[in-house]
């Protein structure tokens, strides 16, 4: 991996705290072997997906259960010292750097699935559980849990970035499928925020202000989400369109007719081309849509019916339709092979990634006018997008030791979000603030919200000691 | 209306404040005849449909704009005096009632719908538009706004108690269906708590966290709420039952099998009978099932067989299928009339109304258990639910002037929820907590999650003047 330059304006609040050695002392001391000082380890927890780079922290504690979370969250509070909690590590915004110092608790050894309610289609589970761990562990109940944001993410990580992906479209996000945490709070403290309700009413909602938090006001120690039954019938399709247009009116369409889509996701003609050259698929170099249906084999058969008439409308061509397992798989290989196809479109590159998301009319407005400007720029790019929620992800691929081209993406990145804020949208659909994020925030919140968030942190820690200088500054 | 008895261990907190005359003098120089003094106003503005009284508030405004609303907390905020919003006073737990003195603000005049953006499927409202008027103003776009929680309540009010009703088992509550809030916050600031777009991870959902806080954070003076296209079929149907049990098991397999049913709604036997007393309708004097189905109209045969089948194995009789909406809204004026068949069912009664929602595995031992509870108790009650999410009321009907039953409905409510959060579920789906579940709120969240709610309240109202004794006690 390439260590790209640190540009000091994307990284506004690297002002390292000490970390006394007496703190390491007592956390080697409760810890032993599961707190590690470790250079590569500390690295390792250092880092995410993202181009930044800062010091690591200065150790890694394993906890194996919610009171070694809530211990080492105590030692850290008599300490003032950060604490960052680290799932896989597949976040994308800088959330696991540790601009302040501090010390990284990772919780991927808390991997237990709690407790299968299948009757209630609800399970409970550890925040190291990853989404395909989980899949696997509730397969023979008939049930699935929908999210799925590509990366093996674990569902900590999921809930504290309130991630989503590509059946976000029909199932929701994280926000909508939590039903309950626990949380070990900035004082050690241990609380639930929720039950196995599917609805209530009973004070302010504390999950949801867990979920998106980004590690900043507590650390997840369980998981509580909804699933829901496999369906029926899956149904998957692919479908080329003359444009890019083409391809995103069809999508609005389909959404504003109410068509239940479980997935639609768009890839641009440039991105088809690296996976072609990757995975030697020969799909037409043309943009294009993915497409999934769920429900019974009936409404399953009409809504597919439904989306091929409205897309032959736009000039779609080329469909392929898949009902197996095995060949839904090869349809979907485009899209999931599109960010590693890209990245090796380019040896050595790294890809900033855009994660705005708009209300669906205004899908064709966004996305349209960056595309002009993106192509402009001369910087490659791939462009893939979970189109019907106007949610999509531009990746620049730009040499990491050239400062040139990161500028040049950034300032693509920040038209693009100014441009999302005009049409009523959000700087990120899914991905989070984390570091990367910040001006932006502002920008689309206000400063009287983004100051009303800064008062809810200082009110639930006083000490700054949560995943500090992520989200906003304070 | 018969005024009951005040029970003070009902309203814990009557702790009223003055209201400096200085005060009442700024606003009526500010507001002029939008300001009343009037006892009658104030007494209207003093109560809601709980049976609860408290002293009412020092005066009301009727406020035209958000600038109004700010004006009005500011000047409020000058005097520490607390202010309490007021949609249309249908709220079910004394969360109008002004246990610490204070201001009533009216925000029925800001009534206009602001936005509607059909192409997103989304509406921008003041909060004092209530949910008919919205639906009357958006019907010619062929969408509509689907939580329905009986009266017809102020947007603004169901977003502050996180309301839900009849459609939230296929549609979600306030919480999944409002995007974006404007608020003005306890120094009477105004903020926006979100965009248009479907989903966003930027930052703290502050939207949810004013969800269902009850007036005691800010006040909501702008909404933007999902809509739905109207189905293209809609199906209604009812069917009698052997026994609830009969009922309640059928809907929980109707649920687990993951059909996409729109409204499942319970009606035991006693209610029936007052129904059939009140409104004539000739109906099995059995516990009963309305169900309704949206969808294309195979989608909604196919749903409808589903689930015929599955309630004529659990011996469910009778069917009455209605798919005009003549027909509909005759087989829906058992559920719509339930509340008044039952009141006047006992001239002179009051209802104390419960409101616990379980896991939808646990609906059958929670509400069994509580019917031979409420039946052994000798009370008059009603018992309808929204049982496909697991939540159902049951309204003991008493004499007022009689403490004895009154303590025994409270007796009832008590081993109802204590029931219902051993089943882990939660003491109120939809109702909110008012006054008259803060106990029960501690015990169901613990006792460090509340401490997080009031450090919250305490961050964000540093005066606690917004709708003070709601919730939690300070």
């Amino acid at each position: 991996m390439n260590a790209p330059t640190p540009h000091s304006h994307l990284v506004p609040e690297i002002n390292q705290r000490d970390v006394p050695e007496a703190l390491l002392a007592a956390l080697k001391s409760r810890f032993g072997a599961n707190c590690s000082t470790a250079l590569a380890v500390r690295e390792q927890h250092g880092r995410d997906e993202s181009s930044f780079v800062a010091p690591p922290p200065a150790a890694v504690v394993f906890a194996e259960s919610t009171q070694d979370v809530a211990d080492a969250v105590k030692l850290a509070s008599d300490f003032s010292t950060p604490v960052i909690p680290f799932g896989i590590g597949s976040s994308l915004e800088g959330h696991l750097l540790a601009v302040q110092g501090g010390i990284s608790i990772d919780v991927s050894r808390m991997n237990k699935v709690l407790a299968i309610n299948a009757e209630d289609l609800t399970v409970t589970v550890q925040p190291g559980v990853t989404r395909k761990q989980l899949n696997e562990a509730v397969k023979s109940t008939g049930l699935f849990f929908p999210i799925d944001p590509g990366a093996d993410a674990s569902i900590g990580g999921m809930s504290a970035t309130r991630a989503s992906g590509t059946n976000a479209v029909r199932y929701g996000t994280m926000r909508e499928n939590v039903l309950a945490l626990e949380v070990v709070t900035a004082s050690g403290e241990v609380i639930r925020t929720g039950t196995r309700a599917k609805k209530s009413s009973a004070g302010y909602d504390l999950t949801r202000l867990m979920v998106g938090s980004e590690g900043t006001l507590g650390v997840i120690t369980e998981v509580t989400v909804r699933l829901y039954p496999l369906p029926e019938a899956i149904s998957a399709a692919i479908c080329s369109f003359p444009s890019i247009e083409a391809a995103v009116r069809t999508t609005i369409q389909v959404i504003q007719l109410g068509v239940l889509i479980a997935r639609v996701e768009l890839i641009d003609h440039n991105t088809v081309r690296m996976v072609n050259a990757h995975s030697k698929l020969g799909l037409r170099e043309e943009p294009m849509l993915l497409m999934e249906f769920h429900g019974s084999p009936a409404g399953v058969k009409e809504q597919a019916e439904t989306v091929q008439e409205i897309a032959s409308e736009f000039g779609g061509t080329a469909f392929e339709w898949a009902t197996t397992p095995e060949e839904r798989t090869r349809l979907w290989t485009a899209r999931h092979n599109a960010y590693f196809a890209a990245i090796q479109s380019r040896p050595g590159c790294r890809a900033i990634s855009t994660d705005t998301c708009v209300p669906i009319s205004r899908l064709a407005d966004c996305l349209l006018d960056s595309v002009k400007e993106a192509d402009a720029s001369g910087l490659p790019y791939f462009l893939v997008g979970h189109v019907g929620d106007g949610n999509f992800h531009f990746g620049y691929l730009l040499d990491p030791n050239d400062p040139k081209e990161r500028e040049v993406a950034e300032q693509l990145n920040h038209q693009l979000v100014a441009r999302a804020l005009a049409l009523e949208g959000t700087c990120t659909g899914e991905h989070g603030v984390g570091l990367h994020k910040m001006e932006f925030l502002v920008t689309e919140a206000g400063v009287g919200a983004v100051d009303m968030m800064r008062t809810i942190k200082r009110a639930l820690d006083p000490k700054n000691i949560m995943n500090p200088g992520k989200i906003f500054a304070m």
